[in-house]
């Protein structure tokens, strides 16, 4: 499958985990070229062929003015960019708010900060730009466990 | 894509738009089968490739006991069923907390309910579901546009 994503346009990233050791004020960056074949894929495992992704004519109407990139596909970046956090992460709470589109082709760029810590759950205060400007902001809380040895 | 997406064991939702008209109390209800495919793709398009989804040796050393899936994939079916609703639907915002894990093979319903309603902005409560059990609970708020003409 990854053959078949790269040869259709789309980025595939390396998974290299983020160096140093977790605690407030840890930061991540992570960022990934969104393409026509992130779109389709996304509409595929979700279901979700809303026509403001899928259809130009339909999106062209609305005050975005043409298509663009699911929301929720945007936000799957910053699942990419907690999972490289030292440990072996899960996903405890998410919350987003989606301030402005991203268009196909746009680098969303991740940048999170860990502002709470309890034992080993974290809380960052997140968010996603697209050439500075940000498109989504918000708040996830995770757990980190030792690697498993 | 759709064909290998299918080939591969993807389910391939039809995009059914549900009927009504958008109130307090106004219900949606949506499912999908996750696999193999559906992991593999979220990965690519993410680039999470955190081994807690990919790594069984890894995944059973963990409370999960196995591989398990992307949270944000589980809540990507969230983002297709409030597309169903009526109008151009447009996500806002999204609070998740993910209560247990889905695993690959599943199939996931999603439930919600309007709660709130300003002017063509809702509020939904959702709620994700494998067997009867609570995976995600959470909200969404959803702007609808009526549709282009």
């Amino acid at each position: 499958m990854e053959e078949i994503y790269r040869k259709n346009g789309g980025e595939v990233k390396e998974f290299k985990k983020f160096g140093g050791e977790i605690d407030v004020g840890y930061r991540i960056e992570y960022e990934k070229r969104i393409t026509e074949i992130d779109v389709q894929m996304f509409g595929l495992i979700s279901g979700d062929f809303n026509p403001v992704h899928f259809n130009e004519d339909v999106a062209a109407k609305t005050k975005f003015g043409g298509r663009v990139v699911h929301g929720m596909l945007t936000t799957g970046l910053v699942s990419a960019a907690v999972a490289r956090m030292p440990g072996l992460v899960v996903l405890l709470e998410t919350y987003f708010k989606y301030t402005a589109p991203v268009r196909i082709g746009d680098t969303v760029k991740v940048v999170g900060e860990v502002v709470e810590k309890e034992k080993n759950r974290y809380r960052l205060d997140v968010r996603c730009y697209v050439e500075g400007k940000v498109v989504v902001e918000g708040w996830v809380k995770i757990l980190s466990w030792p690697e498993a040895g």
